[in-house]
C-alpha cells in the first residue's frame, strides 16, 4: 500500500537558452537536475510538480542506489500509495537555479569564462527559479500540472507557478510559506551570511571546492537550523541536558542543542557548497509576491486556481499569520482558497516531520482537482 | 519632578577575599564597581539595589561628565521625582562579576600570574554574581534592601537575591526574567559564542585587547540583539525596506534591518570585552533557580519576600510562560506573588524601551512595601 519507489536516477536536462532574470541579467544556457517518480497517463493531466526548499534537491523520492541510507527528501509524501501516489500521479521535481544539486548554479562553469562562475552568478529570484522550471515542463511535453506543491521556499515556487502560468497551473499547495520574508527572518540569513563573510576560508566565493569555509557555512547552517525548530519542539527534544562528555563548569562545554546544532552545521557542509547557500538565501531574503506588480492584492488578484495553503502553529521563521495575510487578500478577492493551520510542535519543520496532519486535506484536494479537470 | 541625577561617579570597593564559587573554585581578591544614587536615610531602610543585564553596568544613571552624550543605562527609571526616586531612596547598582565594567572579570589581573584572567577566569553562575554583590552591601552598612529590581540577567539576580538571603532582602521586582533559560535561547547564545570561537583573532581568549576578535564579536552581538527584538518590532521599525546604497540585485546589498544589526555589532566592539562577553553568556546559559536544590519548587520555597513579576508578551528570548511557570509554583506556595504580563510589541527589550507601561505597579508595590517595613 505504502511502498518506496524503488531504484530512482536523477536525469538533467540542457536549454540552449538565455533566461532573462528578474534582475535584468541573462542566464544560459541552462542545465536543470530533476527526477520523475510515476508515469504521465494517457491525456497527460496527471502530472504533479514537487518544488523544493532552501537546500532541498531534485532527489525527492526513492534511493538513488540500494545502498542508500537514506530516501529523498520528501519520500514520506511520495511513492506507490502514499498521499503523491506514483500509481496515480506522475511526480516530477526538478532542482531550483542558484543551487548545487545539478541546476546551473555558482558552481556551474560560466560559458563566458571557462571558469566556475562564482559570485559572478547573477542574483535569482524565486520567480526566476520557476521561470526555469516552466521551461523543463515543456521540455517534456506537460502542458498542464495537476499541482504544484512545496513547503517553505517551495510554497513560494507554488504561488509564483499559480499566478505566472494559470494555463499551465491546475491548483497549488503552498505550505509552511509566506507572501514575504519578514524582517526577523531576513536577520536570521543574515547572521548566516556574515557567519561566511567572516570565515578566511571564504575568500569573497573563491575558495577551493575541496577547501571550503567549513567554520563559517557550519555556523551559518546552524543559525538556519534553529529557524526550522521551534521552542517547544527544542524544550521537548533537548531540554536543558548539558552533553554527558563535558563539565558544566568547563569553559568549552556544551548544552545537548549546542552539540546537535554544531553536528548538523558541520555535516552539511559535506552536501552543500557555501555559494549556492548564499544565493539561495538571497533568494529568500528577496522574495515578496508583489515584486513587479502594483502591491500583494494586484499579484494575487493573478491566482485564478484553487488553492490550498497550511501553516504550522509553532513556525516562526514563516509564522501563520504570514500565510493568513496571503489566505485574508484571495478570500477578500474570491479566489477559491482553502486554508488550515495545524497544530504542531515541530515548528517550520513540521511540513516534513509530521505530513499526516495535513496530508488527510491534500488527498482530497487533489481529488477534487482531478474530479473538476475531467468535468 | 523627574529630573536626571546629575554627575556621578562609578566607585570601586576592594575584597581581600575568596569567594567560593558554585564550581568550588575560589575567585579573590575580588573589585566591584559600584555606582549609588541618593542617600540613606537614618533609619537604613531606603536602599534599592539595581541589578543590570548581560551587557549592563555599574552606571546605571546620571552621567560620569557634563559632555556624556547618554545618561546611565536605567536613567528613565532613577533620578529625583522618577520611579526609583532618589529623593526617597538609596539606589546602588554595581557591575557583576565576570563583566568588564570595572568588576573582577577575564580582563583583571590574575594575582597568581600577575597576568590577565583570560580563559583562566573560572566560570562563574549568577549566584556567584550575588553572594560578590552581599559583600558590597555588606561593607556599605546597609542590612536591609527594600527591593532589588532588574531586568533579564538582572532578573535572575533579584531572584536569587531573595533565595539567598531572605533576612536582607525585603522583596523583589523580576522583569523579563525567567526561572531557567531554554535551550532555544542556550541555542542562540551558542551562535553567538562559535561566530567568537570562529575569529581566528580571538586566539582562545588570547587576544590582545587592542586587536580583539571584532569580527566575531560584532556577529554575536548581532545574533543577541536580534533575541533582543521582537517579530512585530522588526516588521514596525524596519519591514522590507532596502538600504538606499545598495542594489536590490547587488550580491552584498543588505536590508535596513541587516544595516542596523551590522551597525550595533560594530559598536559593541568598542564597549565590550570578548572573553567577559563569553562568561556572561555562560552564566545566563547555566542560569536555572532549581541549580543545587532539589528542584524548583524547593529553591522557590526558599522565598518569602513579596516578589512582583512582569512578563512582555513579544518576549521570545525569555517569553511569558517562563515567568508564569514560575509565578505559578510560588501561588501554589502561597508566596506573596504580583504578576503582570504587559502588551508590548519590543520583545525582551520592552523593560528598556517601555518602562511607562509596568511602572505604575513598580511605584504602588514599593510604597506598599515601605509601608509594611513600617508596621
Amino acid at each position: 500500500m505504502t511502498g518506496s519507489e524503488q531504484i530512482v536516477t536523477t536525469e538533467y536536462a540542457e536549454f540552449d537558452v538565455e533566461l532573462q532574470l528578474e534582475s535584468g541579467r541573462l542566464l544560459g544556457p541552462l542545465t536543470l537536475a530533476y527526477e520523475t517518480y510515476g508515469a504521465l497517463n494517457a491525456k497527460r493531466s496527471n502530472a504533479i510538480l514537487v518544488t523544493h526548499a532552501w537546500t532541498g534537491d531534485a532527489h525527492a523520492a526513492g534511493r538513488h542506489t540500494p545502498e542508500d541510507r537514506k530516501p529523498g527528501w520528501w519520500d514520506d509524501m511520495i511513492g506507490p500509495g502514499k498521499v503523491l501516489d506514483t500509481d496515480r500521479y506522475f511526480i516530477l521535481c526538478s532542482n531550483v537555479i542558484g543551487s548545487c544539486g545539478g541546476s546551473t548554479g555558482p558552481t556551474s562553469i560560466n560559458p563566458r569564462t571557462d571558469r566556475p562562475y562564482r559570485l559572478g552568478f547573477p542574483v535569482v529570484m524565486v520567480r526566476d527559479m520557476v521561470r526555469a522550471q516552466k521551461l523543463l515542463i515543456d521540455r517534456l511535453g506537460i502542458d498542464s500540472l495537476l499541482t504544484v506543491i512545496g513547503g517553505s521556499m517551495g510554497a513560494m515556487q507554488a504561488l509564483e507557478w499559480g499566478i505566472l502560468y494559470p494555463e499551465t497551473t491546475r491548483s497549488i499547495i503552498p505550505i509552511a510559506g509566506t507572501g514575504r520574508t519578514s524582517p526577523m527572518s531576513i536577520a536570521m540569513n543574515a547572521m548566516a551570511r556574515q557567519a561566511i563573510f567572516n570565515d578566511p576560508m571564504w575568500k569573497k566565493g573563491n575558495y577551493r571546492p575541496e577547501h571550503p569555509p567549513a567554520d563559517g557555512l557550519a555556523l551559518a547552517r546552524a543559525v538556519g537550523h534553529i529557524t526550522f525548530l521551534s521552542e517547544p519542539s527544542m524544550n521537548l527534544k533537548f531540554g536543558r541536558r548539558f552533553s554527558v562528555r563535558d563539565g558544566i563548569f568547563d569553559f568549552f562545554g556544551k548544552f545537548e542543542v549546542e552539540r546537535y546544532l554544531e553536528y548538523n552545521g558541520s555535516n552539511f557542509v559535506e552536501r552543500f557548497d557555501t555559494n549556492a547557500f548564499l544565493y539561495l538565501a538571497k533568494a529568500l531574503d528577496l522574495y515578496d509576491v508583489a515584486w513587479n506588480f502594483d502591491g500583494r492584492e494586484d499579484a494575487l488578484s493573478r491566482l485564478h486556481c484553487p488553492s490550498l495553503w497550511f501553516a504550522f502553529t509553532s513556525d516562526w521563521l514563516y509564522p501563520p499569520y504570514q500565510t493568513e495575510e496571503v489566505v485574508e487578500i484571495l478570500r477578500r478577492l474570491n479566489s477559491p482558497v482553502e486554508y488550515h493551520l495545524i497544530e504542531s510542535d515541530y515548528g517550520h519543520d513540521s511540513f516534513l516531520v509530521e505530513p499526516e496532519k495535513f496530508t488527510p486535506y491534500v488527498v482530497e484536494f487533489l481529488e477534487r482537482q482531478e474530479n473538476s479537470g475531467e468535468r
